[in-house]
């Protein structure tokens, strides 16, 4: 019988799989990556190839980076029909995502379309907070203290949100770095960071100096944990 | 050479351990369970215990369930100098964590102790608000969206934080059960939460129904996620 899997492998670290999403790899017939153009390959891929059988087909579906939303939708419908066709075939059918399947990944649109039409599991991964706090042996949250986690963009009011939550990831920074550097500066906060930087990658780097919040410094994977002052 | 590990083992199922959780397993001395009264058994343990091998030392370290901060404080340290103790002797030291090791554990104020003293490698695990969302292929948070953490106690202003965000996790609710009920019909989203009672383990259940939030069907182990209503 076909089934559909959605499997987190972690930030970069092929040791952070988990072993249910190391068995559900090897049990697979077609592994579908999701990459923003074809053939521009995959870090997912990357990151779980040593488990993939040689003899597993490997299909890229195209989520390109668009802003028009019905195109979008109608992209994410098509991609969802090709693994639902697969599945009605009887092939079990894996979909990668980096990190945790359920925290900001391309697979939730996915599922939207195939829930309650095949049959469909989900394995949980670390995310990207997790892996970096245990990397930097960094409490994440404590007690009785409360975490936000904030994809970053224009509207965010981010003064609110440190003055709201004590503890605070924000991811995609690079969407609104000007506002959150000062942000970070006005409430105090300006040495209370951890910028990481090409998360999980080998050049992945640190930052803690405020001056270095530089837009060269920063790319599309970098995340900042803030754990405010007193 | 002596090192301290913290290894997350997730909320319940043994394949949900990493492959770095079980390697590292397999290569300790010592394994310290924190439990809060000796004897009375570790549930990170059982989760674990199929990865561990005979000849490691299992060790139980007491931390009682008092308000009183210095005792606590002065358990903690005794603790970790139990700890600190083995790992100068040369020994591989485990201390497992249910869950994430950086998301609200004992193991942090252990670590708050050792740091800059001993090696340390902190091991990350799948949170349960990871592990209950994939189960339901339930989306915790996408796009731009937001998520709040929170460990419910008295002083939490509920209808500010639902106010405040997208998605909401609440653990530790038996602390504030009657508030958290009321917050959520106020706000209109006694039909948008999702209560996970006994967590990754045999008798979890789910409840939906906003009549069926009482003390009774709730335990310490319950987390309520929160997809907010537009």
């Amino acid at each position: 019988m076909g089934k559909f899997y959605g499997i987190g492998v972690g930030v970069g670290d092929s040791e952070l799989l988990t072993i249910k999403a190391i068995n559900t790899l090897k049990d697979l017939d077609i592994i579908a990556i999701p990459e923003s153009k074809k053939g521009e390959g995959s870090r997912a891929y990357q990151i779980a190839k040593e488990y993939i059988k040689k003899e597993v087909e490997v299909i890229s579906l195209e989520f390109p980076m668009i802003k028009e939303r019905e195109a979008i939708n109608n992209k994410r419908k098509e991609n969802a029909e090709i693994i639902r066709g697969f599945v009605k075939k009887g092939k079990k059918v894996g979909f990668l995502t980096i990190g945790d399947p359920m925290t900001y990944s391309t697979y939730i649109y996915i599922l939207e379309f195939l829930r309650d039409k095949i049959s469909i599991e989900t394995i949980p991964g670390i995310t990207s907070f997790a892996s970096i706090t245990s990397k930097l042996n960094l409490p994440l949250v404590l007690g009785d203290e409360d975490l936000k986690i904030i994809s970053l963009h224009k509207k965010v009011d981010i003064v609110k949100e440190i003055n709201n939550s004590k503890n605070i990831v924000f991811m995609k920074v690079t969407r609104s770095f000007e506002k959150l550097k000062e942000a970070l500066i006005i409430t105090g906060n300006d040495r209370n960071f951890y910028l990481v930087v090409d998360c999980g990658k080998k050049d992945e780097k640190i930052i803690r100096d405020i001056n270095d919040l530089t837009r060269e410094n920063i790319t599309y994977f970098s995340t900042l944990i803030l754990k405010r002052g007193e």
